[in-house]
């Protein structure tokens, strides 16, 4: 066996577990969980106790539905493949808003959308869209840039285009975003990021309106098969997938949400908070500056920042010091890092990790 | 915690875990596997040493794509989108061939079939499609029934239907069936059953006539978006998926194979066909009756048998004993039990199931 690693994963996904999570797998293997079957008891309190729970963390309302999908990407197709007959509205800052548009093309929609220049977040009161757009995008975070995205702004978009859906991208901010439901129709995350889980799952909300349009539109066109939003609430409703699901998966999340109820969401977000802003005090101070332009667009979750000289150099020196840290996305790999802040890390591991980045800014010319 | 469980399963799927898993999981986790970027050097390692082992042990030609999607499940609908314009073909003996069928359907094609009622197999070498059917779906092992088909007479089939594209369902007799390359264009499985892994991982292979027609359907329409063929090619080519995979999964899978490889599929089939026969004779001399009706399409991983009187005492008595066994699929699951028989059993196993079985026969009534 190849020894243990004691890095610590700065990573912005996938990240460092969350803590218990590798004793909860391996009690999850000694007690066979991953040979129960997906049709039995056992395995619906596992799904039913993950949705109950996310529904309390994230003040989900009772009508908004929770179905497990393979990843959040395939979240994105579904959106598009239960809810578009023609057009789309994409709101594009960054490579995940840019492919959740691709997708609806892919797919035959006709997408329209609003971008600004990677680097800046979109200033959502002054976009508007067709009036007959059906289903509006947005990347509340944008973990390709590290810009954020306020819900209150989703939803005074979300006010001025009141017939269109709106379709929300959590999936590196889950669960410290503040989800405004009352401005949304669906919502989707994954959990290799701010739970701190094993990646190969995705967890999708859907609201009454998304539901409506879902069972409307399957009247007159195809809207997929073993996952349209029908399909899943069907077995949803007996605490099943229409597939056999990452089983693992959803026993691990009802673990990790247990664990997070009882510290409570308040607290999980004011320690993410906290650790966000002496990172990117000490960011400002440094040759290393935030990636977004706009301070108030800054992630709390995923923090970009450029490296002046390339960031290959500094990747690896913080590496030799047991400190993951993440490229910079697609073209940006090289000019950039990432860096993940999540419930998982603790502000132990933020101080040390800010004092070495201090310290890689003055050793490393 | 709970206590450990030390009941042997003998479900269908998910099944019993291949041995080593738990020690192979406990060492991921300890290695912080699960948060290793899904792009970088190490998993891409891994996806490549999954996808190779997989070609050795199932002797695959080299211009077949190895393709990790969520589920097998998944593949079926993928399978479709990629490679039916307008017609597809299936051949239905149970409820899994008969999803593949609807879910053409539901995604708009037309299908057509050719069908048995179920507890038989099909005479692939009496069924003809239209000549203008551009897919046949074939299950070659039905989970729900017990019935599996032979490869002789699915290359039967394919010559006949030269032009039409075969997609073959090994979900629960991979890595025993001994897939003919030449008569088949994509083939899939899911790692819970012959495997013994966690579930949440679908694998599908892709032979070049499919890679071409879903090439030539895009110019045409849609054939998805993340997960096309030519997606999913785009990715793999640099051992990667398109979105974050199960990597965990891949990993376990990696790992498993290099057992399996150093047994040699071979034994691992001579294992499999031994306990398939002494459990054969036993039902055949018990109240309890295969459920398929030709001795040929017996499977020798999921077997189905009638129980008299309902499987449901049964399947209590056995597991008081710790022996977990299948129900009945559907509207079978009240009259009929399924016994898993893959490479994670071991022949002393089979012996006490068998045992176990016949004290039951005369225990109850």
């Amino acid at each position: 066996m190849d020894k243990p690693r004691n890095d610590i994963y700065f990573t912005v996904g996938p990240a460092k577990l969350y803590p218990g999570v590798v004793a909860y797998a391996t009690e999850a293997f000694e007690r066979n969980i991953p040979s129960i079957s997906h049709r039995g008891e056992e395995f619906a309190g596992y799904y039913r106790g993950a949705a109950s729970k996310l529904r309390s963390l994230l003040g989900m309302p009772q009508d908004y539905e929770v179905f497990f999908l393979g990843s959040a990407t395939e979240a994105m197709e579904r959106i598009v493949e239960n809810c578009v007959e023609e057009k789309s509205a994409h709101v594009v800052h960054g490579a995940f808003s840019r492919r959740w548009e691709k997708m609806s093309y892919e797919l035959g929609r006709k997408p329209e959308k609003a971008a600004v220049p990677e680097g800046h977040i979109p200033d959502l009161k002054n976009i508007s869209f067709s009036s007959d757009v059906e289903l509006i995008c947005v990347t509340q975070n944008e973990t390709s840039t590290g810009g954020e995205l306020r819900f209150a702004d989703i939803a005074d978009l979300h006010q001025r285009h009141p017939d269109a859906l709106i379709g929300v991208d959590i999936v590196s901010s889950a669960p410290i975003a503040e989800v405004d439901w009352s401005a949304v129709d669906m919502v989707f995350f994954s959990v290799q990021k701010g739970f701190g889980l094993p990646s190969g799952l995705g967890v999708l909300f859907v609201g009454p309106r998304a539901m409506a349009k879902a069972l409307s539109l399957s009247e007159r066109m195809s809207i997929g098969s073993y996952h349209t939003f029908l399909e899943l609430k069907k077995y949803a409703d007996q605490g099943q997938a229409p597939e056999t699901p990452n089983i693992l998966g959803i026993y691990l999340l009802d673990k990790v949400l247990a664990d997070m109820e009882k510290i409570g969401v308040r607290a999980l977000r004011k320690g993410v908070e906290q650790r966000a802003e002496k990172l990117y005090s000490f960011l400002e101070g440094s040759p290393f500056a935030p990636f977004i332009k706009e301070k108030d667009g800054w992630s709390r979750t995923t923090i970009a920042a450029e490296i002046p000289g390339g960031s290959a150099r500094l990747i690896e020196h913080l590496k030799g010091k047991g400190f993951m840290l993440g490229t910079g996305y697609g073209e940006n790999a090289e000019h950039h890092v990432r860096i993940g802040n999540f419930p998982a890390h603790t502000d132990e591991e933020y101080n040390a990790l800010i004092s070495a980045l201090a310290e890689s800014a003055s050793a490393l010319p």
